[in-house]
């Protein structure tokens, strides 16, 4: 069947634009008379290098997301959706059924066991296309890959503009914008739009209401220095690169004005799962009475959890750590604790900002209950 | 003249003694009867090779100390003070003259410019040597040579004792030992003895109060995962190493019982100037309400300085931030922020620890009193 998808990349349909040519872009999507053409950035490959890999089908997106080529589990779940999409168009008409679609799922899912949007996402396409016929079956498959990305780009822009209002209420301690403090990768490269926190630190630099960022190194992988570091140069943010152990003293040197971070995930009474460190951090900005933000997506809120010491925490290889840069950096048998997340306390958090707005850890109740009441209906 | 010195190495005169054969010494001092041989661990290689090189003259001491082999401010001043009592056995005799002397001392200054111990130390050695003839030049030398060695060795012990007995004045959470966390090295490695804050934690061992060590790894130069792991495993402590962000989730989940570091100046009002981290680590201890102590050599505090906000704090070359291991670890131009130190509020500390005892900050002013009179008589 011929391609007839009319949707537009970029979206314009808020009223907040954000500059895209600004944007380091994880995925590129391009709209053709006959086939879209899908590329994924390598991740692997930065920040010395930014080369993209087409997704052509099932095949290469198993192989970029396996290959850790990217990473981020909102763009892992989208870079699946579009290997199939794109399975579409190279076999459409012969073997693209829905036994295809199904053993195609098994093998994208099975890339990364533990990531759960990846397996909530396609598992939703296996519903949504429950007993439609092969010629139909292509039809949806494709509109959902496109709706994915688009219902992703809308929401990020309102989480956004949520973020710059939050923001822009606090009272800044220089004329010429907000410094913000920031840990990790919670920007483009993690999702198919702007991101989280970094995603909100775009946005006020769109809305010239940025100073400067203190980006925080984040070991033991430094997603600080490789990626963020990297984004913020693209988008010609001014910025300075610390060590996750400087941000007692930078907070004073460089007049911060707020920290956001990203979260993994939120739980009933506010406690956020985030990259190791966050929870440093956030004691750090208490100290300095520098108020501390949790951005996320809507679907990292976990109501169904009472509070943080509830969520287990894993503990990735001790070799991780040992290692750096191909190098050891310690005897090869030295005793590392090395957890991936650590849990901060919402009596440490300012606030919440999400595609639904801004929220206290107070509020979190009143979502809550709309979260059940929407399943309910 | 025949070298007669009779002064034993190790220390048996203090009450408290530490097994020296489980200490990784950065120096080894053997004494024959003709003359002494003196050793230093090329630190460069740690923690990959254990190398001793042979400290024979001036020339060897120079060249070690501008080599980065010898490092911590009282173990250069030291390697500096057995490069010219080894002169003496090279040239006894011959051209050991108080001209050779002086020039020696020039080039071993000028070797590392800004650390003030071997500074004083050797302007102390020119002081007390002067006016003496070529004979007693020679005996002068090696006399003060050891003598430096041997008073560091029991103001040391002193200092380890009263840090043993400050933290087993402390409620400890497990019946089975205390607890410690520390950061940076502090340790032999840094001096001609058991070190500082490490020198205490050697000490709770030896007293069996100690069940395990937090070690953080302390970026940018890693002297924690490079040195001091490698001190602890020598020394068969127990211990885990960690990233310097994880220390808040790590103090409850080893149940902390104290944190102590060690300290480049401790300024008047209790405001200690250390390792950049060191601010950061104080604000989490204090946030847990554990324990925050400062360990110290008695030389390390500045009267005359009346608060920390007067301490200069120098800046180091960004490459050092942005390569690691050999390798980039971010863009090449990436903006970074790479202060060698902080300073920690004396309100965070709970107490400073040297050879003359224990000191809350309202005590350092006792202790500046005498430091005052002793300067008078």
């Amino acid at each position: 069947p011929e391609f007839r998808m009319t949707l537009l990349w970029p979206i314009t349909d808020t009223k907040f634009l954000m500059d895209e040519t600004k944007r380091l872009s994880s995925i590129t999507i391009e709209t053709g008379t006959t086939k879209p053409c899908i590329k994924v950035l390598d991740q692997l490959l930065l920040p010395h290098q930014k080369q993209y890999i087409e997704i052509k089908n099932v095949d290469t997106a198993v192989t970029v997301i396996k290959n850790m080529q990217v990473r981020g589990a909102p763009l892992i779940a989208s870079v699946a959706v579009f290997g199939i999409c794109m399975e579409s168009f190279e076999n459409a008409g012969t073997n693209f059924t829905k036994t295809f679609l199904e053993g195609a799922i098994k093998r994208l899912i099975d890339t990364r066991p533990t990531a759960v949007c990846i397996h909530n996402v396609l598992n939703r396409l296996l519903k949504e296309t429950a007993g439609l016929d092969d010629i139909r079956l292509i039809e949806a498959v494709r509109g959902f890959a496109f709706k994915e990305v688009i219902d992703e780009a809308r929401d990020n822009r309102q989480l956004c503009w949520n973020g710059v209002q939050t923001i822009s209420a606090l009272q800044r301690k220089n004329s010429d914008g907000f410094t913000i403090m920031t840990i990790c990768n919670t920007g483009s490269l993690a999702t198919t739009s702007w991101g989280t926190a970094l995603g909100i630190i775009s946005g006020l630099r769109d809305q010239k209401m940025l100073r400067r960022v203190i980006c925080l190194e984040t070991r033991p992988y430094n997603q600080g220095s490789r990626l963020t570091a990297t984004e913020l140069s693209h988008q010609g943010i001014e910025f300075k690169l610390i060590c996750d152990s400087m941000a007692a003293f930078s907070v004073n040197v460089f007049d911060v004005d707020a920290v956001i971070v990203g979260a993994d995930r939120v739980v009933a009474n506010g406690d956020t799962a985030n990259k190791v460190g966050t929870y440093n951090l956030a004691i750090v900005a208490k100290h300095f009475s520098v108020p501390f933000f949790v951005a996320l997506n809507y679907d990292a809120f976990d109501f169904k959890t009472e509070e943080g010491n509830s969520i287990d925490i894993e503990e990735r290889k001790d070799d991780e750590m040992r290692y750096f840069n191909g190098g050891l950096i310690c005897e090869p048998k030295t005793p590392v604790f090395n957890p991936a997340f650590d849990v901060t306390k919402a009596e440490l958090i300012t606030g919440y900002i999400s595609e639904r707005g801004f929220h206290t850890a107070l509020g979190l109740q009143q979502l809550r209950i709309d979260a059940f009441l929407e399943n309910r209906t």
